[in-house]
């Protein structure tokens, strides 16, 4: 069995370093199209765009490139998939993961987690059942047992796959990462107690938008007291070690947020079409 | 930013004049159909039919003629679209209706709401967050924020969409109908109860299929007990001037339902097939 | 084998009685519905709605009414289904013929067939090869062999199917029903040729929007040289004693097109909202 | 009404004989396959592969087989089709259950049902209310009203419908089989409690994969550990009198689980490709 | 009636400038991320992508914008789609022509055009009929009338669309573009010829690739060899005031093409992940 | 650039030995399935079955096992995909060969080919054009150029894409199989004409179920007449050294087939129930 990380945006967590990634709708060209950009990982962003399982599956198939898995010789992922799903952490769902992890994606996020009982219940939805008395028994796992699909995505063997769909950190060999979304200000005053109490959370992600409405401030994401609310969520990640993500990151606040610690930064990729408006000018509009 | 009442179904209601409707499948055919029918808004039924929000968009796509649009210059729909999800109120769903909203209706009904506690849900889930101490702050919103697919299909600018995608009557410019489908024992006994403690609900709507059956008169909608407990519904609605709902408006009930107070009106298109028999007649059938 | 006639189209035209249809999109749930219409076939519009075989497919199979096969134990369809393809009659195309017999319709027509060889092909292109010599060899059969979809479709073995996939009235047991659009000026000159030279041919369908553009009054069906054409193509099919068809029949014109000869007689269903302007006088509007 | 049997797994269970099934994707090819097997009933594996209900309903339309029914003269289907939903029955979820039941399925399994409360819901979910004190009041039917779709494909007027669509063998007549995935060691250690108090459940099916998880002994179905807890399942099951299942049968051990009362046996079809070899020995290779 | 000119790129050329354009996959994501592009139109590309005219309805539909049509309250498209279409000028092929025009495209380029016969076909396939005699009645139309999509899609009665639907320069308010595409030394020998016969042709542009390849330079579009077919093609065209166009247009030799009289250049828009590498590099990769 | 040989059907046949294959629906779940069959190639069928482009791209991508690839490390597929077009040979069809390969298949089979003229407009239409008096010029090609989505899942660059995308064994590295069916008494009356005067031809398959029809002998495929005809081909390609095929190889006839020289063979997989029966007669029934 290959000992190689095969989660891209692990491996450069692992390596101390940020891991880069963007949002993506969940279809196929755009999934095409990603697989050959330079980041560690994308998000198959399945809370506001349709939560279309099949679809999913359809995107991740179209992320194989044949000429980099030969390359490579490897059957680590060029740039890793990972997905958030919709359903809230206050709503206990535990069918969302399931479904996403079975189609093959390395990891998995929740929006809104705001509670010990909730963090704990999204851990839980990632992982297999394990034996009573097991080592890294808790969270238990409660992920209905069906690899099939995932393992032949991941290109490893049935027990090969049962090895590593385990959550990082806390099992070290893991692959799955699972992120919460803090993105209130009830799950930031929870959050110390949710990241001593819940073993297995991967990610921290800042819901920029979301907390910046609860706090007044639509959108603003420079605001002070935006600005201050997320210093606290990053103070808390660094107490726990955990890695705190930034879902807008820019030219402008990329050094910023790397020198406050943000170790998952989003930036979304951009289209340009400047070929058109030089070509105006020259013909003279 | 347009002034302009954009949610037809609302704009009737608070004309003081009854709201017309039908239920609609999730399908584009039928979808660009019902754009030119004289109703004021449709229901995309994906209670029992199935919950396909990658159909709903495209449903919704097809909703928009360009020559209304153009020959109004104004971006309200002419037929309103929302939606009823299919999780009953006792799940306390919130990811439904969040995934019906970003897609872009202009409203959403969830079934069986039973409880002060399930309606409370039902309308948080419909509304962003607002600060604590924020007008109109409860029910406190829990819908993620992520409005760039709805805000386009609405023809709005991201900060006219949050100005605008709060609950109506809660929200006088509010322009998202919430209604929770009334259809047991139970609903009608805690009514009083959840319309005098959980503001933003805009509609009752009576589910007399299932109320019918809980009352074991299976779709004998002119049954004394039936009736009767519509009656019940009616009269609580009224005391609180809550807009309440009939779904099966037809010509014979038509003006009893309007005396009674009912003010949002469904009735289903019919198909005919005329020629043919007249033809067959013709031909010596 | 079952002995019955099984598309209606023909035991309707058998009976010496006009038979009645309507134009459908390639969609799930018309199809569904007109399986319920008091139609003897629908003709599924592929020539300016798109050419999707595989959405055929899925049509048809929404056609299947277990109540209505289980109640009549026959294998005949209460309403059926036929295919109008893109390709004029001048492309000598013959796969688009075979695509759509092969999902399991049971009949053809081809728009803007104009000379006899254009007619030929059009006949060739729906029948299975014979040995040379053989009875009813010409036009001689150039649909490729591959039955297994269709002869499943109409509930019979592969031999069965052999024995009913040929062209009525040609083939007096032939399930299929072959139609050509006559549509322009030429067409209408080349008619009686056509008739005189090509057998097989068990419908002429009069397209009437493409002959009164072509004569210079576009959509004018009452304007006199629009219905001096027509008449001259009706003339034309008694003689032959072959079967005319009219696309646009209606309340006003039904009695007049069967007193004509017409037979073959297509006419929109129309679907109405009457509630909802007698709900809106009622309600003062 | 028809007074047969429809729902052929339960046939063959009230002839006091095991009923054969499969796990089936939801693919229309597939199911079109599976018509003619010699199963008695299927279930559309929803768990671990995308829960989409709309392909749930094509692939439901393409078991219509035109001849079958017609030779037959009957509405029951040849091989009947039941769906496993991924919700956890911890989860309390009713949607899922409701949108498959509506589509037309014949029955819907739970994956992990572990309580009385849970198991209560599993059954409650599929039931339509009946008014208080009805006889079979209990679990208390929270499946909504719509149930045209199903009644059209069952091949029922809508009052035929009602009467059927009850869970078997709580209702004698009901052609809905309720079950339950009993795959953890809670589940194990609550099932007396749960088949005791919990009336209507049809099938406990063994998740083996799960429970070998659980256990320790990840897909070793052979282990004393995993054999003894499932010997625990068969022996509840026997004492409440309800039908047990296991989900790998195989050659090896079908003799075995015959004799042990297993009665819902499942085992996939196999795919052979067997010319290829002999040809490939034959050619020298 | 509206008077405006529809079509943005007939808009531009009529002004004596040049028109900008990209191929697009037939996506619905692409089309309505272009529909706020700088585009003046988009050439829908199905030669090399799937034939897909479904698909096409679809992406033309997610190129409507509310907000875009409201503001200007004019049904002329923000930007213009056409279609490339995949059969060779040589296969003499209509009904693809058709079908993507009854979707609603305001024009067809068709590949491989090589001889008088073929870019007559050409056009013709993309005009209705008229009687004979009328004013520009070469080349004959061919399209099939079935206009009610289409004229829906522009936002026009079909009388109105009547009036616009036919092919600019030759009618002078026509709104269709028809293009050829030149791309092969036989069609660049017989182009003076073409363009001398065939009324109707508003565009030829030139296959870069298939040109470079039929000579010998595969994809090299600055071999001296090329450049001087390309510069026989420019210059036939002016000849015969034809507009002219590349396919390959970028910042390099937007200004020489501008130069050298190319009308309609095509630029492909870029997309661009910048920050991660500025990140990358912050973090000290 | 891999000097390997990609396409396994030409890997067995230049090793001398026959290839074995199937035919294939275009479905993603078959086509996965497929990839790990023991076949040297599948031909997906899209004569008979829906000819739809978009889904030939998911199966084929569906195909990719990341495993596989990774553990050869080679871009040669494991089971190597072309496909059966619809267009007979007198269609003189260009657009379907070239939407096929665009998608990524190793080849093209063409039915119903009967003539020089069109064995060499279906040679034709697979090739690139080259310049005038190039080697191999003949058949000119007409294969339109696009190459970027088929050489990405070839792995390949587009200049290695070039120099591999042509017919074999003209171009003896070429990796494209282009076949013609012969399945009429005209195809093998000219057949010896063809092979004598087309060069690029890889496989002539024998059109067992037209061929009979043809003859007379629907389907007996051990008439005297249908072996007689079948041996004339089988001698004429022998003849020129040209492979042929057979598309109904099983356990009773391969040996017989191998013997007589047939190199291209077809056999089905089967589905077995095998455990059903054994259960059902230990069950007693």
């Amino acid at each position: 069995m290959t000992q190689t990380r095969l989660n891209g945006i692990i491996r450069a967590l692992e390596a101390g370093k940020p891991a880069f990634t963007c949002f993506s709708k969940v279809d196929k060209l755009t999934a095409q199209e990603l697989t050959d950009a330079p980041y560690d990982g994308i998000v198959f962003e399945m809370e506001h765009n349709p939560y279309d399982v099949a679809a999913l599956g359809d995107a991740l198939q179209y992320m194989l490139s044949r000429k980099k898995i030969a390359e490579s010789g490897s059957v680590a992922p060029s740039v890793t998939p990972i997905a958030r799903i919709p359903a809230n952490g206050g709503e206990m769902n535990q069918f969302q993961a399931k479904q996403v992890l079975d189609r093959g994606v390395y990891g998995v996020i929740t929006p809104h987690v705001s509670t010990v009982e909730q963090a704990y219940n999204m851990v839980a939805s990632a992982r297999y059942a394990k034996p009573t008395g097991a080592a890294l028994y808790e969270p238990k796992g409660i992920r209905g047992d069906g690899p099939a699909t995932a393992a032949r995505y991941w290109g490893l063997s049935q027990p090969e796959y049962y090895a590593k769909a385990d959550v990082w950190p806390l099992a070290p060999h893991g692959e799955l990462l699972v992120g919460m979304m803090c993105e209130s200000p009830e799950a930031i005053e929870n959050l110390d107690d949710i990241l001593a109490n819940v073993p297995g959370i991967g990610l921290v992600l800042i819901g920029e938008g979301d907390l910046s409405q609860a706090l007044g401030y639509p959108r603003q994401y420079d605001h002070p007291e935006v600005v201050s609310a997320m210093n606290k969520i990053v103070e808390v990640c660094k107490k726990h070690n955990v890695v705190v993500g930034n879902p807008h990151t820019n030219a402008k606040n990329v050094a910023r947020l790397i020198g406050e610690g943000y170790r998952f930064l989003m930036s979304a990729p951009t289209r340009s079409y400047g070929v058109v408006g030089q070509g105006r000018e020259l013909a003279g509009y």
